[in-house]
């Protein structure tokens, strides 16, 4: 069985590392806040002082940090992952970053023998707890043949999407439908209340045929009942718009709708609000239409 | 059993009709071009001579025509099913049109002692044929209770939303869902094709998750396919989103996700794509990116 090393402990890589111990792969764990790493251990998880000291240990590496920056520190620098590793050794990024990125990661780590898949997840706190992520893994495919029991620990939808990049590109493609759909319901929640319909009764009658989506089904109703308890936090979801943004234009490719959710996003963050759930995106429309609007 | 009428036998009322014939009602029908009843009378339909001659022969009178100026054109003139219609006689107008103009219509049917329910539909002219089609309801409850049987013959899920035009507003809102999530679906796969990714790894990689939609599993794979016959035509989905954004002017109500999809589907309708299939849409995001884009 693989040795595995996991880098990054928060909301998610907790969770996705007991259910790594429960299918009882061998674990080693590295956090920067080192507390974060008590109750892993606790389950039978060995704590490293860095990341290079997790890569000494393990075959392959597992990274779920935040932004493009966290990664390649983790990785690239001189307590990092690229000096522990041995030859044909595994690093997965699980976090979700610029494709670009990717790549520049993935050519350092070849120079050195070392493989690496883009492996980002969708399904939030909740998927990482009961093991149902989606994962969309980019990279060698044979390499990532060898890892599907690893990311059947900690996902059920694991889908090879292709070459080094591909992951964190269709990751990006997830999050421009979740957003852009986000605000066609906030859209039409706003259109019935503001004329007079319930608008529960709206998404009852629309929700199963050609309007239908998960985003209409599930965050609908929050809207109505003002309810942003953060299911997917706005800062984060911003994070990733951002990241698709830059792939896009680096690209030289337009994408208008995205371009607006993010400006309107933008109109929760300064209002507080991004500490809230993406729902809350409806609150940046009722500002447009100002305090007449209840 | 009610004598029903039917005006407007176009691609969605042919088969309704014919539902409503295969469930036992009496029907009479009015087609302005005439030789377009010939079906449904071959089927045992009666043909009357005017709109007003349909409504002389029916306790219930049905319209389905194009837009806000056909129907008013049909109930209210000279000529029209108000001149025709016996006090406590309902009008069910299954149009798509302004809220606003169905207010107006039933109060001038109100003062005849005729009652008006807007109840538009979704699901094309495969749910007409098929009887499956989504029905939303405005208008008096009760008058609703007494029309239920006719609706089941010619749909399946049939709400009652509200009071008079409660109908035609939430069908502006499943045209303002379905409108922006299309576009959403859009802006992900041309995201994936320009950076490399197979588009239809992408939507089975994203479509059973919160990014999901039925427009993502429907559209989606067609536009891959570049196969645009309509399955809704892009200048009836723009008569629709007129009608939504006219609606939302009334309210002061601003809505710019569906401003900007109104102005893209434009840009389809001035390169003669108004007959394609509103997945058509993708080719407005294709010219913004011009001809280095295949």
């Amino acid at each position: 069985m693989q040795r595995i090393g996991f880098i990054g402990l928060g909301i998610m890589g907790r969770p996705m590392c007991l259910n790594l111990l429960k299918a009882g792969f061998p674990l080693t764990v590295f956090n920067r806040t080192a507390e974060r790493m008590a109750a892993v251990v606790a389950a039978g998880a060995h704590a490293a002082a860095s990341p290079r000291a997790v890569a000494e240990q393990s075959d392959v590496v597992i990274t779920m940090v935040t932004d493009s920056p966290d990664v390649e520190a983790v990785i690239l620098s001189e307590d990092g992952v690229i000096n522990g590793m041995s030859r044909d050794g595994i690093v997965i990024d699980m976090s979700t970053i610029s494709p670009l990125v990717t790549r520049r990661i993935a050519d350092r780590l070849t120079e050195k023998g070392v493989h690496l898949l883009d492996a980002p997840v969708s399904g939030g706190d909740a998927g990482a707890i009961a093991g149902t992520l989606a994962i969309m893994v980019g990279g060698d495919r044979e390499v990532f043949a060898t890892c599907l029991p690893i990311f059947q620990a900690m996902g059920k939808t694991i889908t090879y999407v292709g070459g080094s990049g591909m992951g964190q590109t269709v990751k990006l493609c997830n999050q421009i439908l979740v957003s852009v759909t986000n605000l066609a319901v906030c859209e039409a929640v706003a259109f019935a209340a503001g004329a007079g319909v319930d608008p529960l009764v709206m998404i009852e009658a629309t929700r199963n045929g050609a309007a239908g989506s998960w985003q209409l089904a599930n965050l609908g109703p929050k809207m109505v009942a003002r309810d942003y308890a953060p299911g997917f936090m706005i800062d984060l979801q911003q994070k990733d718009l951002r990241l698709a943004l830059e792939a896009a234009g680096e690209m030289r490719l337009p994408l208008p709708a995205l371009s607006l959710v993010h400006q309107l996003f933008l109109s929760c963050q300064r209002n507080s609000e991004g500490r809230e759930g993406t729902q809350a995106l409806i609150k940046s429309l009722q500002r447009l239409s100002g305090p007449s609007e209840s």
